[in-house]
Parts: structure tokens; sequence; C-alpha cells
């Protein structure tokens, strides 16, 4: 089973008066590392397509702060490749800190213009296969 | 068992490029009407005071798109209330299109400067007592 | 002259580690303010609709800080009605601290779906004229 | 005259509901930028330390827009380098059409724990004087 990885440098706009990143900028870091994913495969989904990926369900359990300059490392994984949906179990690694961040889940379902559910396009699905636990 | 209310209209930069608010918007209007209902209770913690309420979980299951100037209401109940933490379960209807738009649920802790679990205060448990369900 | 006033409470997600108010969203606080001034007016562009006011240009001069629950007063003036252009000044006062938190402008230009310029709709002008200075 | 160059790859959370970044999301493009700047430099402030950089005016000139994926090239040059303040001046440059989208500036006050002025360390001045124009 392969995973995807990439990093993400935590912004100072990321932070709150804490001084920690804010809980809902987790899930904008899982959906950049998202994107990348998708992009490294050779596939790009735009609003002007016939198909979108909006998000249905979105967990995140919090381990241990980010910080501003923090770098983190974030791991996809294909939890669930369903025929109209995919959810991606995401791990999120403070490698500055070497601890766990965060553990998070994000189901997209394949949606058409009229936000009809539709099957996930057949050479989409090979191309995530190999990333399915 | 009690609810608070609040309403939140969409604004633009809540918007991404399919039309709707993005997924990770929900999260934050979850937390600034868990502020306003704070607020209404006369309790106020900000980052200079030795207690904190970090999230940590963090779920939303979306019904339904919000579209830009589209009026929310936002209802909170309290799930949980524990010694050192709180789960609120909060709904997000849209009035415009009269739909349930989405269903979170935010666990936060009470921890002080030190990131360590503290209890809640007795004061604030009794406040929140009443919207307990 | 008339001017457009509004209230804006400062959430959490809006501070950074500093303990204020992240420079970035004194425009997005600016964009909501101009969102109900125009509501105000009766007037709603959306993404759908042939027409769309795209920021040209936007300044801020920050004064004073604004923290977490502080209550801002935006105060929305027109200061220059173009034909394809709209020039907003806009005051934010904290009232939390009885302090002028910011001073910005917003120059939005009139658009078709082609992003080619064309002139604001004459009602749209009637209404706006009476917020000139 | 150095520049330093760094590029950014627009997000989905970046965009509107027209299919563009979002202007206020420049400005944190910008600041990103500054960011792996001064890391390049070998200096990070944060919040923890006696010394910040917060905003005192920022500007965005738009010339064209940026869209999902777009690749953008963020050049970051000192425009002015003061005692206790910096302007730099920043092009965003749209690399996938070959476009500039903005020209923003954004002037820094160097400040103490208490807000107060305070004159940026001679070790950094050294650092940033070879960008300056």
């Amino acid at each position: 089973m392969n995973s995807f990885k990439t990093k993400y440098r935590v912004s100072w706009v990321d932070t709150d008066a804490l001084g920690v990143m804010h809980f809902s900028n987790y899930f904008r870091v899982c959906e950049k590392a998202e994107e990348e994913f998708t992009n490294s495969l050779g596939v790009s989904f735009s609003s002007s397509q016939d198909i979108s990926f909006p998000r249905v369900k979105a967990t995140c359990d919090y381990k241990y702060p980010l910080r501003f300059n923090d770098i983190a490392t974030v791991e996809i994984k294909i939890k669930e490749l369903g025929k109209k949906h995919i959810t991606y179990h995401i791990e999120i690694f403070n490698e500055t800190q070497q601890k766990e961040a965060a553990r998070c889940e994000l189901t997209i379902a394949s949606i058409n213009r009229d936000f009809s559910p539709i099957p996930i396009p057949q050479e989409y699905v090979k191309l995530l296969e190999k990333y399915s636990v």
C-alpha cells in the first residue's frame, strides 16, 4: 500500500491568539495536500469541469499543536474508494517537535454540475487504487 | 433542555470556486456561534487568561450547500459536559433554502498555560448545565 | 453626505499569535461591511449574475490593534463613484478600546462575465449617490 | 540590487465564487513569501520573542486574476529600509497565464512586547541591506 507525503510550513496567518495553528486550518492543510496528491497523479479538477468533489464529511483529532514556522509532514492514504466517494485518511506529523499533530479524515463525493452524485471516472479510480488501504 | 441559536450570513470570502461555502468555514461558523454562546453566558476566555479551550476533535457532516448571502441558523447543544472537556453538537440550517446544511461536533478541552488539562471552573459548569442534553 | 455603519465582533479565528487581528482580516471585515451595505440598499450581486465587482485596489493603514471579542464599528463612505468603478473609504473604530483601528480603501470595478469593464447599472448608481462624499 | 523569489500554487480554499483568488488572499501570499524570505536569511521572529513586526500599511493593485492551481511567482524587493520600519514591494506574476497578477506593498514596523516602536536589530539590517532598492 502506498501513501502520498508532502510538507507544510505553518504560516503566521495560520496561528491564533493561543500561538498555535487554528483548528480549522488543519482541514485546509489536508485539502492542500490532497490537491498536491491529485496534481501528482496528473489529474486536476477545476470548477469549469463537469465533475466536482465536494466534501461530505470531515473529521480531525488534534494531538499536539503546530506553531509558527513548524514543519509538518502530511501523509495521505485512501481508506475507502467507493463508486461515488473517496475517504482519505490523513496524518499530520509535527517534524519540528517530532510529535503526531493530528489525524484527519475527509470523505469527498463525486458530483456533476447539478450536485447529483456520479461515478468517479474509471481512469481516475485506476490511479487511486494503488493508494487504497 | 435548552439550546443556543444564532444567525450567520454567508460572506463572499466564505465561498469557493464551486460557488458554495468552503467546507473549512463551517468550523469557523461553529466557533463564532460558540463565542456568541459563551458571551451570552457572560463568560469570555481570552489568550491572556490562565485557561484556554482548544479543540481536541472536530467533525462536520455536510448535507446541503450554503451560498453567498444565504442566511444560516446555527443551533448549539451540549452533548457531553465532562470534567475537563465539552462536546458541542451544532446544527447549521440554511434558512434561505429551508434545508439542513450541516451537522457538526466540536470537542474542546480545558487546559492551563502549559497545555495540561484542568477541570472546567465550577461556575462555568453551572452555566453550561442547563444546555446539556 | 451619508455613511453606512455596521458592527463587527472580532472572532478567535481572526487573531494571530501576537494576539491581534491578522492584517489580512481587516480587508475581510471591510468586504463584509460592504456586503451589508449593498444588502441594505436592496441590491445583491452573486456570481450567477452578469455583473461582478472584483477589487482592483485595496489599501489599509493600521492604527491600533483589534483583539479577540473587541467590537468594531465599520463605517463606509463612497469616496469616488465612477462610471465603471467605486472607491470606498472605510474607517474601522475599536469601540472596546475607544481607538481608531484602521483606515482602508477598496476600489471595485464593474465587469461582465468576460471580466471586461462595464458601466455600473444606473439604478444602482442612484442608490449609491447619496453615500458619495 | 537583489530580490527574493518564491512560488505559490493557488489552493481551492483561496478561490471565491467568481472562480478567482479572493483579494484578501494576495496579502496572505505576500506574507508567506516574506516568511520564506526571512527564513532564507536565517532570521525568524516568533510571538515568544521580544520583537514583532506587525503591518502598519498594506496595499495591493490587482491586475489579472489567479485561478485554482495557477502557479504564481512572488518577488520581494525592499523599497524602504528605515530604522524602525521596512517597506516591501512585492510583485505577483501568474506563471500559468504569463500575466502580471498584482503589485503589493507591505510596511512593517519593529515593535517590542508593549507595541512600542524599536529599532530593527543591526544584524538584521545588514542582512536586509543587500535587498534594498
